[in-house]
């Protein structure tokens, strides 16, 4: 599984944003790869609409029907389109307590999730959550460029040995610095399903091209 | 102007706030009222898609384009087809320096800025800000079926004149507890521009009736 | 163990604080039973200068040295008398990166902890990181002078239940509405090691009157 | 005025804190110059009880007496011995509104109030909720070795126009980057009536020659 965060990069915000989600969706089908495409919430109606790969929300608070003005809910990612969401982003921590209010609305929703964690400990606590899945991204390593597969394998699979331990249904993804096919390939071998990437795929000079390489390493 | 804010109650999620936007429609063309709907960040292109009175947005975060994963951009919910924004709503309150950074964002992507405020003298630091309009709601009558206007006109008529003394184009609206034509009169009587309402309409038996029932005020 | 978390209540503050502690330390030795006393912050120093049971803060940052302006952290709480500190009380939720942050310096500075949680998932992703103790206080009992033991038994016992299959030696506490005798003594016999209270001794028109009739629980 | 921000850094934290205002005190009163500590919460008592220049807080929240376990209170530093605080500072941002009830507390309790700020809108917005002054800090300087009254002279000018505009008894402080005498010397040319500064003497080799250096500027 490839998931593809927009974040809120120009490169990935509106029309350019459904753009890069057709670049996304043609290099799936072409390639036979999973590709999730992670774009900022006001960008998945419109892309989901378009498009028949998955679309990912990005957040999803850990409030339900109510007085929450401003909040991202499970239900109106759902109802716009998303089939799944990360949640707890490096650059959107969240309280322990909104990670687990979170994870229930979006059970109740229907939608997977994706756990972000920055170390083993955090791993290990969001895996008894029992989300879909957890992905761990160093945040010192995010947009580096150097991916986490090399610089630090042991966060990898240090995350992959302590999930299983707890629920061998929760899947692991990693995150950061991931770009190339060799670091795709790195992050399979290491025990991961898969990778969470943005700034060396939105940020490349030609996306297509940068996405292909990247699939090449399967 | 009746700025319609739809929260995250289950009446005005999805294809409910559609619903709901279209009514919203329908009665400010029908009583020449300028109503401005207020979704979920995930609904804005849903319902700017389908109707032609504004979309404004709950809430805009202080940020731009690069690694904000999770963040509300005013360049995608602009891309979205909002044409405005609530900023700082007491449900979901930002940091001064993220008010003042929403704003210039928000101005940059061309939106009409709402800043709410709890009371005079955050209504007179939001003013120095230059939003188009600061909207002054005491947190402790939100949703409490009790009109700012008949239960703390002070607080009204204090903010109208703290906000013109500033800046004489800065509009101002209140909020809180509004949902009878009454209100919205008493609340144009005390020098306000309008008001910003919520679960007096949404959470109406007949929204399209209470809707009705509060444009007569004017 | 009884753990009297002062919150920010006028009678728990500055002086009164130094007074209800000494208090505490009188009962303490009277009557055999370990009692610790919350202060806030800023009363650490005083206390722990003046009373001889152990004092313990009531929040640590997951920071350490360094630009941190108007944050707490573990050294700064150990230095001036602390042996020990609450992490992620409900009125002070913390994002998940940062209790594991707090607890590892906390750790290394020698601080014993509590982390506190409102469910048993949170319990047992809170146990996981291996805290001292984890204190389980569903949010709506707090204040409530319904005691959790009483209102919710089932988190109690499913909160022991999780954390002894996780890590033996973490202990767990309950709080929420308790301040009676026979409240501690139903804690105890639900398998919990103490409790955490506050309002039930702090707001007592007597607080040793409260205390002892505290203890004569046991 | 010469505000000493203490942070969380090793060399001013405990007894090494206690050490510093010593010098502190000691280099004060030598020159006959007002400088503040302002160290961490935890360590306010004991240098309060031992020095006799004043103690600021570093951080004040917008709450009082009641349920707010962790939160540092106006009320509670006060009891301590601080005579003021800093509010918002850079890396303890407030929301809008908590500001404003930080300062309304602080008021209460008696200690005098110093807002950070990052630019001129911010600086307008804090000064009308009338501080005793306001502190122009630039992020991006913070800690750079860079002051701010070279690297960003407009800022510092144009935040000493806008307060006195606003209120003329509303005093400007300027921070960052801050470290020699002749940077002091600049500040208070451009119209501010002093400085807020911390690693460029903390983690000096010598605290007090750097201080000494520091105030023969004026």
């Amino acid at each position: 599984m490839i998931a593809l965060n927009f974040k809120t990069y120009q490169e990935s915000t509106g029309e350019a944003a459904l753009k890069l989600s057709k670049i996304c969706e043609e290099v799936s089908g072409q390639y036979g790869v999973n590709i999730i495409v992670v774009p900022q919430t006001a960008d998945i109606h419109l892309i989901s609409s378009e498009v028949s790969i998955p679309v990912y929300a990005q957040h999803v608070d850990g409030v339900g029907y109510g007085g929450y003005t401003g909040h991202v809910t499970a239900a109106s990612v759902k109802a716009a389109g998303a089939s799944g969401t990360l949640i707890n982003h490096s650059e959107r921590r969240l309280k322990l307590a909104d990670i687990e209010a979170s994870l229930v609305a979006c059970k109740e929703a229907g939608l997977t999730t994706i756990v972000c964690t920055n170390n083993v400990p955090t791993t290990r606590a969001a895996a008894v959550l029992l989300p879909d899945y957890v992905a761990i991204e160093p945040p010192e390593l995010i947009g580096s460029g150097i991916p986490v597969s090399k610089a630090d394998p042991d966060v990898v699979t240090g995350s992959v040995e302590a999930v299983k331990k707890i629920a061998q249904d929760v899947g692991v993804l990693c995150g950061a610095g991931i770009s190339k096919g060799e670091d795709l390939k790195a992050a399979l071998e290491l025990g991961t399903e898969g990778v969470l990437l943005a700034s060396g795929i939105i940020k490349a000079p030609d996306q297509k091209k940068a996405l292909e390489e990247l699939v090449t390493g399967l």
